[in-house]
């Protein structure tokens, strides 16, 4: 008797960011659903630091929230600091990111996962697909079982043959301490996948104890937390743990100099690529040989613990090397190593192998998401988790598939992104990747994705309703901007006193509050804002939304034409057969471009690099647009 | 630059029960200490049940607790479940049990150890020892880094060249999800150490939420639950999560039995022993045909999760037989696996190669406590690291050993046990084994440690004030129930109503206390004795010392006796070079066991077995006694 009996709607293997996201997803639409890891004790392990959000990368996990996904819910519920990043900046460049506990995080996430119906759990390493005529049908693990499934998702991370490197000494490793997976990815070739190898390393983490903060500038979360759930679920942290800020030297950066030639990065032993925003210290010092020095964030790994997380110094080169430098940073003169750092390398398999669910386009009901797909970082892996499992439950329930534009998500970029172009190196999101950034800010997130969700299957109604509520009363305030009036002697004082040039008649208050002088703390000042504002008792997010309204209604306005015109050119889908052959004025790189990642819209194929606007052309005159 | 520059006074190797002790206690004490482990994220972990305490166990925490180990305090903190077990007999048998949320177990542990003073830590894997000319000097890991130490204490568990077995399938291991360690035991093997293998099992992990409770007995704590630490940092549960139990039945026999000749500890693939008294369910099956049922304990492993332990159904049949049997038990018709069973084979060291303070014979200043020592059990475990991590500092120190006799402690019968007697099988302790265990009760293990340790420089002067306080406070209230007499109008109602004989004349309320059917509660009922309980201020733990006091006072006294005379023989110390060839008259075989474990005293040698009392008058009269 095997030991699983039915045929599961979605295996996920592996429990990382990714992976936890897709079960979560999948079984909360109501797919029966599988998550199968090698070890139950390490889900939603960090592996890197301890944090969560960042710029671009916050503005994901509120989206992650408003789908329906945990990642949001469990950063909130283990964070230790907030703060909002690029709060001096314009609203589309906030970006909420915390300091998590990394034993809370697991736990919690184990434990909200525990609380999932329609989740079974079981701990062995996967070496196997299931596959009949291009058709997945399970996986097959190391004790030789076979499980049976209508869909399966991979998120093996840095594990596929992952090999660790510390300065010259290499050993096989999924993560330090831990085993690589093995099988998977030669079972892919062989069903025709390409594979390729990347690379990403790790900082040593150190003993709190050994250090001398009282030299290092101190680097509290911000006075008045917010969170990043939309939900009620969660509340703001009422007390915080402060992080501290160091710089190198360049007497460090000879220090380092020093390991240069037994670098696994410089002697050619790793040949893959590593993630060039997340750079190695020795990467810095070679590629800006003139900075002389750089920051070091030094972040406690959660609220009790001495472990420590230094942020910057990610390096591969010899143990001995990282700790003579490291104690030449100020503060860590009696630095104590709890583990080196290391990088590791490991197999991925280039994305435009995908299409926009996050299906592999060889194997029918085989979906990636996470690290395997040359991404890096938790929130790109977790949100592509939630994209696959949401769409591995809707492909097994015959319904449409949940994708997302580029106008309406960061997550819709990285998918595009990741499968239209692909990436040779590892893959982190930024705001500028984004067109519309403007649209796509952190505060919106919500109004943007919940009722796509709940559309879908997977956002709650309660969600859905919330957000609904807020829409309306942002709405409604901004409307009652639109339509009050304010006297000159009301307000011309404070313009003066602001440097804007006073009102010679009496004019809407939106038009005062849209100049860029006059903030949402003075407007609230005036008698009659204020009543408002009392009698219909309302809330923080909400006046921040009406202010954005207000203030970028502008910007918003420009980005959602432009954003208009990309729908149209979206709309016009490219046949699934379409035989570029026959298209004689195509140029060879666009052809054979097109012909890999048959793109499905126009506007996709017009992002293709190598795909020229004569090219586009070309196609439509064939398409007869 | 080595990521080590001093010299340690102390290196534990290994971060599991008996090395979170050890490294604990030396630290403690003053000793420059650093752990090594193959992963921080697993210090502490239960590898088997999640549960501490038991029968002979649950003494041997309260010792811990006394000597000023942090198992008891650890376990208090984080139990789900308190039972003592045993209440129906004399208190001599009475054991405190926890079950205990793993993860928090391991959490307190590594947060605890982050907080000892003098302790230091360290990831990665000891791969060998440096030694020089007998005399340890330090340890070298698999990266190459050497580490410099006064003395180490290895605590590697079942790591050791560990080998996984489910069915006939095996695969190498230190634990389900983590690598075998490699290198020590052949290096030791080179110095002429002795080796040998051992096995373990564990029964397969389930998904709570797939069993029928309903079906089960529920197995509640106990309604007013104790606790482990003498010390007021930790309290009673004041809420508590069930057990439950269920019996395999002559099905689920039948079933198991199927796979018995793919099992690898029938069909010779497992050579090695395994634990006689946590037997394999297949085991239970096979030396117990005859019984019909076994009982299966039904454990949560923590608060909030719903990964259960099946407590009695340890297996390393193919995961199939397992899942098949299981499903036919009561209440697992539909169970569903987080992990199969399995059982683990490892390498040990016959304990019969150390002295009595855990040091190796053969190299100088090295130490081995736990697993690798052929015992099997958390508690086993970490009451030899707490003995091995005190001697290891009072070596380095050149103190005089820390060393428990046969009638002071239980971890005293254990380690006399192990190298005076070895092992042939994995050694658990038992009550059995103890000749004075009317002495050795939890309730009184303070009384009888915490003043030794005190001395040797680990228990804190406040602890010994708290036992002090107690003691004097129970010999009070005793001394009260000699000297206050009683008259027989105030007593034979009650005699009567408890078919005890009525007193004719006034007499000691000692003499009443003593008798069986007569309890405390009768006694406190007494107005003047309640008068003098609460004019005294007397709490529960000092009226329960004096009620064993005085109604276990002649068991007491005849132990204390017996135990006298064994201090006599111990007392006769045999000299270090004491050379046995010359007596003649000794047996062929005490010759040479008493060549191999070279006894410290007479009563040592005397329990070794193939030594003869005519072996020892031999000796005894040899040495002009
Ligand atoms: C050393 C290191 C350094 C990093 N540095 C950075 C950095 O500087 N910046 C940054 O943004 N990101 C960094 N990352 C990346 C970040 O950790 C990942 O992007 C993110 O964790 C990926 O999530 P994931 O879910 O794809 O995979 P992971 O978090 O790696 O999870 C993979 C999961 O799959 C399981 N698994 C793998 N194979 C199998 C199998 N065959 N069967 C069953 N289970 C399997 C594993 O046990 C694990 O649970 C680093 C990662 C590592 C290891
Ligand atoms: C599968 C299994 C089943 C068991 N079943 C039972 C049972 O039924 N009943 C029972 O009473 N007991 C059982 N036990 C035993 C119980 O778990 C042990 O007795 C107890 O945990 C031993 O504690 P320890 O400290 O000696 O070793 P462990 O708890 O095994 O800890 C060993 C530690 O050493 C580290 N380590 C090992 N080698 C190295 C190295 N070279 N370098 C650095 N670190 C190293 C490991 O990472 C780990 O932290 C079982 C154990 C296992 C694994």
């Amino acid at each position: 008797m095997s030991l699983f009996q039915d045929v599961y709607d979605v295996i996920v293997v592996g429990a990382g960011h990714a992976g936890c996201e897709a079960a979560a997803a999948a079984a909360n639409m109501g797919s029966k659903t599988l998550l199968v890891t090698m070890n139950l004790q390490t889900i939603a392990q960090m592996s890197c630091n301890p944090a969560m959000g960042g710029i671009a990368k916050g503005q994901i996990v509120r989206e992650i929230d408003a789908i329906g996904g945990y990642s949001g819910i469990v950063s909130d519920k283990t964070a230790i600091q907030f703060k909002m990043l690029n709060k001096s900046k314009g609203p589309a460049m906030w970006s909420p990111r915390v300091q998590s506990d990394r034993m809370r995080f697991a736990e919690e996430w184990r434990l909200r996962l525990e609380h999932t119906p329609n989740l079974d759990f079981y701990q062995e390493m996967v070496s196997g697909l299931l596959v009949d005529k291009n058709r997945i049908t399970g996986v097959r693990t190391s004790l030789g079982i076979e499980i049976k499934a209508k869909s399966v998702v991979l998120t093996n991370g840095t594990f596929l043959n992952g090999l660790i490197h510390i300065g010259d000494k290499q050993f096989g490793g999924g993560r330090a301490g831990e085993r690589a997976s093995t099988g998977i990815t030669e079972q892919l070739v062989d069903f025709g996948f390409d594979t390729g190898r990347m690379k990403t390393g790790t900082p040593p983490r150190v003993d709190g104890r050994s250090l001398d903060f009282s030299k290092m500038i101190i680097q509290p979360g911000d006075e008045i937390p917010e969170k990043f759930s939309y939900s009620k679920e969660t509340s703001p942290l009422t007390h915080q743990r402060p992080c501290h800020m160091t710089y190198t030297s360049p007497e460090v950066h000879e220090l380092l100099k020093e390991g240069f030639d037994r670098s696994p990065m410089f002697n050619g032993r790793i040949k893959s690529i590593g993630p060039r925003y997340c750079p190695s210290i020795e990467d810095k010092i070679h590629r800006f040989a003139d900075k002389d020095r750089h920051q070091l964030f030094v972040e406690p790994e959660g609220w009790d613990t001495c472990e420590i997380y230094v942020n910057g110094f990610s390096t591969s080169l010899p143990e001995d090397v990282q700790f003579k430098a490291l104690r030449s940073v100020v503060g860590f003169e009696n630095v104590k190593f709890f583990r080196p750092g290391y990088a590791i390398e490991y197999d991925y398999f280039p994305p435009t192998q995908l299409t926009h669910t996050l299906e592999t386009k060889l194997v029918d009901g085989l979906f990636f998401a996470g690290q395997i797909n040359g991404t890096t970082g938790y929130e790109e892996a977790a949100s592509q988790g939630l994209m696959a499992g949401m769409n591995a439950h809707l492909k097994v329930y015959e319904k449409d598939p949940f994708m997302l534009q580029r106008d309406e998500a960061y997550i819709g970029v990285l998918i595009d992104d990741l499968i239209t172009k692909g990436t040779e190196e590892p893959y982190r999101m930024f705001t500028s990747r984004a067109e519309y950034r403007t649209l796509l800010r952190q505060d919106n997130a919500d109004e943007r994705l919940t009722p796509l969700s709940y559309k879908a299957g997977l956002a709650s109604e309660e969600r859905l309703m919330m957000m609904e509520e807020k829409r309306e009363a942002s709405d409604k305030l901004v409307k009652y901007f639109e339509e009050t009036s304010i006297l000159p002697e009301e307000v011309n004082d404070l313009l003066e006193e602001r440097g804007s040039s006073p009102m010679k008649q009496s004019d809407k208050m939106f038009k005062v509050f849209s100049r860029p002088q006059i903030h949402l703390d003075d407007i609230k000042k005036f008698k009659k804002v204020a009543a408002y504002i009392e009698d219909n008792a309302i809330e923080k997010d909400v006046l921040e939304q009406a202010e954005i309204k207000v203030k970028y209604a502008g910007y918003i306005e420009k980005e959602k034409a432009n954003a208009d015109k990309l729908s149209r050119l979206e709309n016009i889908k490219i046949p699934a057969n379409f035989d570029y052959s026959k298209l004689k004025s195509l140029s060879y790189e666009a052809k054979e471009k097109l012909e890999k990642i048959r793109p499905v819209t126009i506007s996709q194929a017009s992002r293709i690099s190598g795909v020229s606007p004569s090219d586009i052309s070309v196609m439509l005159v064939y398409m007869g647009r």
